[in-house]
């Protein structure tokens, strides 16, 4: 089920390197605000891209938007501006003080972008008409920058799981509920996704939310012909996990156990603090190792709001195995990073990718961005050396086609 | 200056699946006795094949010796029996104290096998003469059990690094320099490489001592047309290394510093406790290293010999990197392992592939095994999913010439 | 509420250095084998005493049951042999191999000595009759062996928490409730303890479970004038917390968290897989992190049941603080270990020392025994430099009366 | 040899709570800027004295110079300003950049009273000469802020280790070679101490270079009756071996080794960097776990300078050890933390117990301040539970004398 090429339609050889805009779902949050400062502080050339796999080849190989030809906008459902969310960023040890004064303007002109976010507790009135607004947002931003084309990439807050209702495998069914006020057929982030779909605008799921993981959603994006990605940015324990599960497997020694603790503080940290929350994020993990090890691998994980971290994110893993003769073994690893700066580079290489991708004519979920996430959409391949071989190989054949 | 197919000689078409000796240096060491005891027990069916690649796909496509095609025999320079080392691995954790009872008979059989090796200080005379005496020992062993062919595998103690002179890179003057018996020219493991060379044997440097690595060696190789790999194979901390370094590399995450320290007890312990031969070992894992990383990356490396940690082996690293904006973090990492537990099954994955190389005609460093070393003969890669790729490749070559 | 001395006793003045009965309930479990397999080991002279604190000064000035004087027996609810459970120690490295030769005689004298426990599930009837022939056992053994004093030590499975009873604050109406065949008004654990106390033995609870401390039997053993201890032994990250926190109390250093991971198998880690169970541990160790740092810094604390790490339990904790000027600092400990090793050469030092109170005529709550335990009772002291001195104070103290 | 009392000299009874003068040796450094900032926030009132122990009980019992009576001058051998120094320190994390613009003032000050200190390369003429202009700036820095008395404190880059000449076990003879211009018989941080104690100042060795303690600088004084501490300021692996090491004791534990690695940037980990400075670092980090562990434990210990790591320190500690019946368990550790941060709360405490000591009358080497020091002077004494309860027997006894 991997992204398909449409031959007939005609911007299929068109370049990406055109006026793009991203629209950030949760613009407001820590992981928007880093990558909105980060994209300012490129475009100034105060800063090196690092984190970014698209300044490196093989991805240099394909024509993409410049960081200058990027626009921010967005929805959030709180008011914090963005440049107050940044000195908090900066307080915390993610962003260096020095650059605040550097893209305090351009701050101000994303702030001007933003839109008040759908949230169900402070809507009255049926979903269809939430996304609406929330389109027409979108495609006012699209039209009033003269953008060729608008990314839309979730990054807000992690949902609860969502129960399977029938209407969500039935596009007809679905947009019959969402035009009924007496239902709330969706959680925020596939108003969102639908929204967006509508909008004609290609579409990420950085986050373990619902988003555009529906049959339905999926067949709408099918219909008007638009790519799209996701989900769960992979960034950290998930990341080394796909490196080493596989280096146990090709060495052919017996992974036994691997245990998991996540210590974070921050927005993402509340948030996960409530256990309805963690356990999508507890899902999207566990479906990973899984895939990646065979599920009879016993793999306790636990996710702790701990406030005093901060922006830090600190995880543990214990692995324990098996090589020649029975002998017992163990690996531990402790990861200590800034979830945020993690996370930034990656929206902006996405948003780029995702542009090439409709650029190109692409439709369907890009299975080949499988290097991304967590939960990848696409592609049942977990592996990351067998990601990055994938990437690779689509970045070749889109950079071909220039 | 990969291994290279010589279509021109007789058995290039010949199967591996035959009689095939397996000779250790080193061979009552702990690395050669887990592997023995392990062979004798994957014959008699006790365990399964674990840490063993080519017991998986693709190895499993080329015609290999299978375990009861493989006889051991060996050179070393003390004469512990090999029942007594393996009585001292199972009390130390390596090996499970049940096997030793099944597999007694077979390690008689094998120090029957076992003739002394060569150690400078303990020789009289030309160099020559000893290396004369090493080839008809394993000559005699082939003749003795009608092996098609026998693949010398060094598993002896680490060498400190040898000065280079001029001998080392012309054999004739090598060979002159053998034959004066006032001169030491070439270090033990040198002796017992060009030992095996002229007893027309493949031939496997599975430490970090000098081994093959002469450009006089190499020429001899070339000449008599056998195949040989090295050097120190990679089981611990490098493999870790070989895995994570290119994770960052591909997450354009920049690598400040990569810290590590070492403990170990056992024999390789207290070899490594003299820094001479550490530094051997010290300095084939740093080229691994800077080649991952680039030789701007500040990289202190210690080896201690902790004598109480016995067959354990513990190893701490901790890596510091920036990524977006900056940011700093780190990853830390404690492997604990036996580490002739990872070893033996590579020596015996190792003696199987390098058969099938010979049977199959190539010769020269066979770099596609790559993936077993800590440094390489015959290839500069030094990334892991890499070196899957390219063992696969070769293995798929092999088998599709069956 | 500590133990205090009954100067009119008629024993007061008695050694305890006499024949002791050591009666342990959960007699075939791990810690219990360890115990037995170890006693009889040191009884032999084949092993020094590891571990054991009344080896060492000042406990050595104390008379107390010498190795030999320590008569075992037990209850227990399963049929296990200890030899088989000791075969199981050895074969997951609790137990040295070699000494399983030497103690078999041993281990089958006090597979003799062993008596099926009480278990609510497979018992019909009133408690009190089960309690009564709990007590008839121990009356028994005691006669039997010509036992000067009996001491009662539970290392039975970790009960779930109890609901508390009016029945439990008052000894009366708690035995009324005992003859009713239509109650179970006390777990396992408070009916072996309420037998014990029938049978005039001072009692330990080496475990989290509810064992002695109740009001009720707190006022039994009181009246009845007997010394008691508890509850649940502190080996490992406990311990290590007691040691870690006080230095940074001392150090004015503000802890911020402190959280924390065991990975355990072994059949402690079975019974703590259950939520139920897993809760009383929880408990016990919140306490004491609570008491030692104050009830404001956040603890998360999770144990998961790993079975394929055997006996070894694995404990990480990551503790953040903040120093001057309020820089952010961490340590985090991995902790190793075998929980049975480090349990039983206390179950050892506790049976002695208690028999020592007991014969100097102390009762109730022996507070200065804090040292051995997570949950003190008769002691609100958690610091562990505090509880060397009150236990070296108690010791000066009973070692200067004889 | 403890410090003892003077009951003849007049000011025996005098308060210490008096305008003080803190002399800092290495003033310019980062311990040293980190102090001055913290007097100035602390007098200030914006900031908790956090790690400062003497505003704890029962330390707060002693008269004390308040914050606001502490004046600061030093030597230094650079001249960056202190205002730089701490813009550094913030960007590195060690001080909160908000505390900047308020200490400015403060710095400016300060910078005022630092005068250029000895060092052997850039001094020509004999050391008397250099040590009589040292002595000079600190009396004059006395008159001028008509001070009661100073401390001087060493916290200036460590030196290597010394060889020992007879003129450093006797006065005279020292003397003597001070005044000869062809010698150099000390290093320049006893050549500072010897000021010191020429301007009748007491003396705070918080490094491990050599400072006061030569016997012939001891009798000096001796002489002059004065107090001094020292040495090497502990802070980090050493405070938690002091911690650690005494539990394993305590349970009978045997540790059989203790592996360090210490991985540090800044200033510090560039002169230590140096092999020949950092092994006084090392040495005197080995005696102190050898007088803790005994001198069989194996303790491999490194320290490398990875100057990426700016100010933070980060040690790892792996603890191997033996419990009951000979099982092997182990600890782990990894502390990270801003070295400054830890020791700049330390020097201003040890000023301010360090004028007490002095306004009581007290002389020669005071071991009631082991608690601070990896090498105590005057103490024998490395358990830290020990060191905790000598302090609080001497602030009791000073405090009463009030
Ligand atoms: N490394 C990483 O940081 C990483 C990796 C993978 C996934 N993610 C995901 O990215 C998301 C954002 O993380 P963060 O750290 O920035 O969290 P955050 O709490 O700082 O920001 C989330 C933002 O989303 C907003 N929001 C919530 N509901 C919304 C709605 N219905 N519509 C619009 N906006 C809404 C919030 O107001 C907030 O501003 C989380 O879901 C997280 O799980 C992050
Ligand atoms: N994971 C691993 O164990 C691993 C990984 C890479 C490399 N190696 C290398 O494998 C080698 C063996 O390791 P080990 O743990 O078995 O060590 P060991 O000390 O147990 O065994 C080495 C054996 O070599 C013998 N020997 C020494 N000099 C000899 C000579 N000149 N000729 C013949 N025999 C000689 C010794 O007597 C000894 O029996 C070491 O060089 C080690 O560095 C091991
Ligand atoms: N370091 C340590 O090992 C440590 C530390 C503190 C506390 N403890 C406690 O010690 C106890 C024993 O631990 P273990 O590892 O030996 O567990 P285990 O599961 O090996 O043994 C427990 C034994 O208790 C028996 N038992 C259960 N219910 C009983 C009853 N009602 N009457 C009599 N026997 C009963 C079981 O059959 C089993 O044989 C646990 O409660 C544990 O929490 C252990
Ligand atoms: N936790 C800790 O930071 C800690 C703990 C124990 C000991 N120490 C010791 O404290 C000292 C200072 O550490 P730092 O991190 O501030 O180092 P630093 O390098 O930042 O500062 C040292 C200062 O000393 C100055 N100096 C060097 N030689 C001098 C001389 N002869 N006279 C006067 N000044 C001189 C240098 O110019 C520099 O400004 C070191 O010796 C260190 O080992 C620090
Ligand atoms: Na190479
Ligand atoms: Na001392």
């Amino acid at each position: 089920m991997a992204a398909h090429q449409q031959p007939d339609r005609p911007h299929a050889t068109e370049s990406a390197a055109a006026p793009t805009g991203l629209w950030l779902v949760g613009a407001r949050g820590s992981v928007a605000t880093t990558a909105v400062v980060g994209l300012l502080a490129l475009r100034a050339g105060l800063v090196d891209p690092i984190g970014c796999v698209t300044e490196r080849p093989p991805l240099t190989d394909i024509d993409l938007p410049a960081w200058d030809q990027l626009v921010i906008g967005g929805h959030d459902i709180v008011d914090t501006p963005p440049a107050k969310r940044a000195e908090q960023l900066a307080g915390a040890g993610v962003l260096p003080p020095a650059l605040l004064g550097a893209v305090s303007d351009g701050l101000a002109e994303v702030e001007a972008q933003l839109r008040p976010g759908y949230h169900p507790a402070s809507h009255a009135g049926a979903q269809r008409a939430a996304a609406d607004r929330l389109a027409a947002d979108i495609t006012e931003f699209r039209a009033r920058h003269g953008l060729r084309r608008v990314v839309v990439v979730n990054v807000a807050s992690t949902e609860p799981p969502l129960p399977r209702l029938p209407e969500h495998a039935d596009l007809a069914a679905l947009e019959a509920a969402l035009a009924d006020p007496a239902r709330t057929v969706l959680p925020a982030s596939a108003v969102a996704a639908y929204a967006a779909l509508r909008a004609g605008c290609p579409y990420v799921n950085f986050t373990p939310s619902t988003g555009i993981a529906l049959p339905a959603l999926a067949s709408l994006a099918e219909q008007v012909g638009l790519p799209y990605a996701g989900s769960d940015g992979k960034t950290g324990e998930t990341l080394l996990r796909s490196v080493l599960a596989p280096m146990f497997a090709e060495r052919a020694l017996r992974v036994r156990s691997w245990a998991g603790t996540n210590l974070l503080g921050g927005g993402d940290g509340a948030t996960l603090a409530d256990p309805g929350h963690a356990s999508s994020k507890l899902e999207s993990k566990a479906r990973g190792l899984a895939a990646l090890l065979g599920s009879d691998v016993r793999a306790p994980l636990h996710i702790d709001n701990v406030p005093d971290l901060g922006e830090v994110k600190t995880a543990w893993d214990h692995v324990s195995f098996e090589g020649f003769l029975g002998a017992r073994m163990s690996l531990q690893l402790t990861w200590t990073g800034y979830d945020s700066a993690l996370a930034a580079p990656l929206v902006l290489d996405l948003a780029r990718l995702v542009a090439a991708a409709h650029a190109a004519g692409q439709r369907g979920p890009l299975g080949a961005l499988a290097f991304f996430f967590k939960d990848p959409l696409g592609s049942t391949e977990h592996r990351f050396a067998e990601q990055v071989r994938a990437l690779a190989a689509w970045a070749c054949e889109l950079g071909g086609r220039r």
